[in-house]
């Protein structure tokens, strides 16, 4: 039930099962901030976790921390942290460099492991990097590519049936209008067609469950400085399924990748399980991070925050109504992430009024207002607050004052 | 003049002009550390500039920061700050990402700028990574790997001659003993015989001055946590030299190297200058580590800094003379690192032995003592009471304790 007045909703803050998790983060003063879809608030655990690593593991223990602090290991050790978030099993997760660098990786394996065909499938309008990267490998490995409309499911089926696509890249849920793709039956779907899939889970990992092994994914990405709060650019991870381990053939083959790294041996030799998807080092200050969050994550029930994240995205979409907005994101509880997205020409002028109000969300060319909801430190008092305050903004005017109106770098 | 007592070195560290940056840095006590070329110390104003970093820039004004706190832009003024260091103009490099896929990344558009050959040249005991990238890098392109002993300047020669190598990789400072190559004279061969070269500096940045521009390499990579005191797993840098800036392609193409990565378009176009190095988001927590360090180096004077290294590494390979152990590292300053290495077929023991003492050094298989020197935090009375524990370890015969033989991890 969608509450619809602020009492009704601070009552549903009473009972709320997650509420406790909000003192857990530090968040600013007068802010209700609905961007956690871009960078993820800051956990209250972490400062202290960071300043450890950095006084006591690398200031007093230097070298030493590589082992006793268990800095070699943490690419695997928080991968297998992040593993039950996505329905994985330990091993089949590692952590460390970008996105970017790890879409490359899965890519380029997903292609050797379909050696018969060429054709990289990508979705038209996702993510600028997952785009470019397409690109960057097809070209690399000669490999032709093509996009498609992911949410029409004939043009993707068309496009599939085609019978020439080696890998499908996805994501999970659209960072732009917060559309959530059906994993297991998009999956099924390809692999029925010989086709291996790589979802992007950046907007899907901690917004709401997902169940890679289940629904039988081939290779994943994911962002952790979005909803795992692990803070800003901090290090991605990768999904292997177990299936492909001893097959897969990544080219970014540093030593952390290799089966033996301290025989220093002269030949590549590839690590067992996703280990073989390691380069180099990584950053470990930044790792401790992600450690702090995840640490709270482990006590998180998947299943109650899936359905906070629901109401609160209805509430949110329900109490805009009267901002007559475009509503971009799929009404359907089961195709949508834990996103709203609202369209307008004028949007990017709406989001820096709002955000003069105190209420933070984003603007995504060309039309979108787009606002993310962490349920962990949202309340449902914050979101109909947030809500009527975008309300106001459309309807007052007040956007149409000219400093709003300039584009400034990152947006 | 190698000073060759106790007092001497006192008389010298009093005289030191750099003697003050030892402040500037927070080291264990009762440690004499020799492992900066492994990881360097930690720098005392970090601490502070990582919390900034993490509970007002993250905490307090979250997304706002890609803008304020010029989170966007560190890649590039970060870059900037390495430069000075490596005699390169501010916009030749970038920082982003870790070694191995700045090699790969490097590598790769060597090779394209050079496309009627095929060969990669590499040196054999090169550091893993660097081997093992080759390989992955060659295996993607279709192109041969080939492998030199770098300091054996005729069959360097040879190898250059044959005439069809596109691209030569080289380590600046071999990591295992310490020798130093002459980037100009061997950048200036290899351009004769039309092969382009690719340096690796990890062992070289900030342990000596570095001159990519007037020694005319082509690409450079490095890391930030040896010498250069970033943290564990800093984020490394990437030098692409001006004339190639145009023509090069790399394959990491993530939105961070695009051109206008705001428009958000569907197809790819490489930034100008060496930001088309770029690919995804980068830890900024370990920028803001990176960024600390940097703003000490910007104080620092090569010249004296190569100066003191010198006298440092010559005072330890005078004062271990009595230990009878070989020198692997050559014994002319101009081909020396800032480092010693020795061998011994039971080295690993003397080294663990010498950790008790509370000298940290470290060991590389099959044989090598390593012992690197950072003049920032080194004093000369430190370096000869480590050369006389060093004498004292493997006189007495203390290394053969069975707690020492035991090869554990990480060394």
């Amino acid at each position: 039930m969608t509450p619809t007045t602020r009492d009704d909703c601070l009552r549903r803050d009473e009972k709320d099962p997650l509420a406790g998790f909000r003192d857990e983060f530090l968040l600013p003063s007068g802010t209700v901030y609905l961007d956690g879809n871009s960078l993820g608030a800051l956990p209250a655990a972490t400062p202290g976790r960071v300043a450890r690593t950095v006084e006591q593991e690398w200031g007093e223990r230097l070298i030493a921390s590589w082992n006793e602090a268990g800095w070699w290991e943490k690419p695997r050790t928080l991968g297998a942290g992040i593993a039950p978030l996505v329905g994985a099993a330990p091993h089949e997760v590692v952590v460390g460099d970008g996105t970017s660098a790890n879409l490359f990786k899965a890519l380029v394996a997903a292609l050797r492991l379909n050696p018969e065909r060429h054709v990289v499938l990508g979705e038209r309008g996702n993510f600028p990097t997952d785009l470019y990267i397409t690109e960057g490998v097809s070209e690399i490995m000669g490999a032709v590519e093509r996009r498609v409309h992911a949410d029409n499911r004939a043009a993707l089926a068309g496009a599939l049936a085609a019978g020439d696509v080696a890998v499908l890249l996805l994501s999970h849920v659209d960072y732009s209008t917060g559309a959530l793709r059906d994993m297991a039956e998009i999956t099924r779907l390809a692999h029925a067609n010989g086709t291996l899939v790589v979802w992007d889970l950046c907007h899907s990992a901690g917004a709401l469950p997902v169940e890679l092994a289940s629904d039988r994914a081939d290779f994943a990405v994911g962002c952790t400085y979005k909803y795992l709060n692990a803070g800003p650019g901090a290090p991605a991870f990768l999904f292997a399924a177990e299936r492909h381990h001893a097959a897969s053939r990544q080219p970014l083959t540093g030593w952390h990748g290799h089966a033996r790294p301290f025989d220093f041996s002269a030949g590549y030799a590839p690590a067992e399980g996703a280990s073989r998807f390691l380069s180099g080092s990584q950053p470990v200050v930044a790792a401790a991070a992600l450690e702090a969050s995840l640490e709270l994550w482990q006590r998180v029930d998947l299943g109650l925050l899936r359905e906070k994240s629901l109401a609160l995205t209805d509430l949110f979409i329900e109490a805009t109504r009267p901002a007559g907005l475009r509503l971009a994101t799929p009404r359907e509880p089961e195709r949508r992430g834990s996103q709203v997205s609202l369209r307008h020409p004028d949007g990017y002028a709406m989001v820096r009024a709002l955000i003069e109000r105190g209420v933070v969300g984003d603007f995504r060319a060309p039309d979108i207002l787009r606002f993310g909801f962490a349920p962990l430190y949202l309340r449902y008092a914050d979101v109909f607050d947030a809500a009527q305050a975008l309300v106001e903004v459309v309807r007052s005017g007040e956007w149409r004052d000219p400093r709003f109106a300039v584009a400034t770098g990152v947006t």
